[in-house]
């Protein structure tokens, strides 16, 4: 992968309050709290969901739920793009396609969200869930998503989706 | 839509139980107890499974969570397939791609899976959430998914997921 | 599927030149020409386009090669969506997700689009291809695809894509 | 992007001649030839195509087509999947999602398949096309793609698509 790979931009957030705001808005998620996950990492064009597998997150065969997996890849994917919205606005998924590579199961299941194109309008990011075990980690879904930034909507639970 | 659209086609299980594997299989999810999640058809190529929104299961801006529709959306395509699958196997979903339409909200979430091409290693299913409130019913996401046969291993425990 | 399936759904032209904009935006497109294909309807909501297999457009095994398949489903869905957009507008595709059913050979391939939900800014169509051969058809490949409203930038050559 | 991505993965070819076996499919292409696109590399996990962009491959803004788009990209996935796969074997496409980002113009266009998931049936590949101009390039495309091993099936025109 050379030098100029989507994975090496670097972002700069058009809103200092990037962070807490991510950290806001998770926190606002009753499905989040949930499944049991916790936020991780917030970074311009960035941001890390983690859970720790337990039977009710669990699929009939015993591994973290494909719907689990894909609500930590999606919510990391919209929050990494949500570092770089500007200050009035809001993340809404428009959709993503994810990829079951693997089981989910180990000490800890790690997604993250990674931007590899903002804009205006839409965003579009790559996410990617790990299974961490044993000290190392095994990539289990890939995602690609699209995200809609919802400007003059502040993320406040005034907001809508649908574009 | 004509006549010979994929929704009108009418499938033969392979496997007389299948109704009864599908509801076994559903009741081995901790994840689908978790979310409050209700079987409510399994047919030839086709299932349906329902939830009643509550805070629990919410996005932050007190939707249903696009994790939580994409859960049901894809554990109602993946039953739809697996409804067309041999008696020794089980079922692995390979990918799925969600686009969200509108928020859900209402009396009632239903996801159903409709299986559009069977086959002996792969199947392909399409996926419809819809949200209910007043004896109407809006369309909020819309899947196409990817299915694997898993041969030889029955639902049972025993199998993993990665092909 | 029920009377409310999205396929049912009927759809009213914004704008009353919608299937001549249609038209002359496809006699612009230098690849549909390259590849033989031709507009064989446009309706609210819906466009299909044809081609007749030859050499020149196969993959390695003599088929319809997938790319030719994905530029059809492309271009039927993004204008079916197109018939639904307001009059000083163009038509981007942002994403789509392609399966490929079955090989592609026959007498005649066309491509329907269908839009499932049109919005003010997105759009998102279901694209299914047929193989037709001795008077029956057979799903080749089947899509789903999401499209952005160009406002104030008619499909004149000076519009861009990009959000 | 760390260390265990999987654009890092380093894979090891299963057949000797995996890349004499590429050269010989693409030649075989039609619809390759058609669109003036020409193999630029086959390693190990990876395949790279490029194409000179010109009118008759063109949508209807000037821009490549998105199709052609598509079919670059489809077959960059393809074979770089194909470089692992085994003797007598052969490659297709089960699905896979585009997301386009940009205008794609500039003097050269190249799409590039990286392997994420080697598997036994299955294996999965990222694309990325860029849009070369002035020594720089910007991605316009982002795929991910699932392709399925046809084992036992050698790319010589009596292989069939469809599982």
């Amino acid at each position: 992968m050379s030098a100029d790979s989507p994975a090496a931009l670097t972002f700069k957030p058009a809103f200092p309050g990037y962070a807490e705001r991510v950290r806001t808005s998770f926190a606002r998620q009753g499905a989040m709290a949930l499944i049991g996950a916790e936020l991780v990492d917030v970074s311009p064009g960035h941001c890390a969901i983690a859970l720790v597998p337990r039977k009710e997150v669990s699929q009939q065969h015993g591994y973290v739920h494909a719907g689990v997996l894909a609500a930590l890849a999606d919510s990391a994917g919209g929050y990494a793009g949500y570092t770089l919205f500007p200050e009035e606005s809001s993340v809404l998924t428009v959709e993503y396609k994810l990829n079951l590579l693997a089981p989910a199961q180990g000490d800890r299941i790690v997604a993250e969200g990674f931007v590899v194109k903002p804009g205006r309008t839409l965003a579009i990011t790559r996410g990617e869930v790990y299974a961490e075990r044993n000290g190392g980690r095994t990539l289990v879904a890939l995602m690609q998503q699209t995200l809609m930034v919802m400007h003059g909507k502040p993320d406040d639970g005034a907001s809508r989706r649908g574009a």
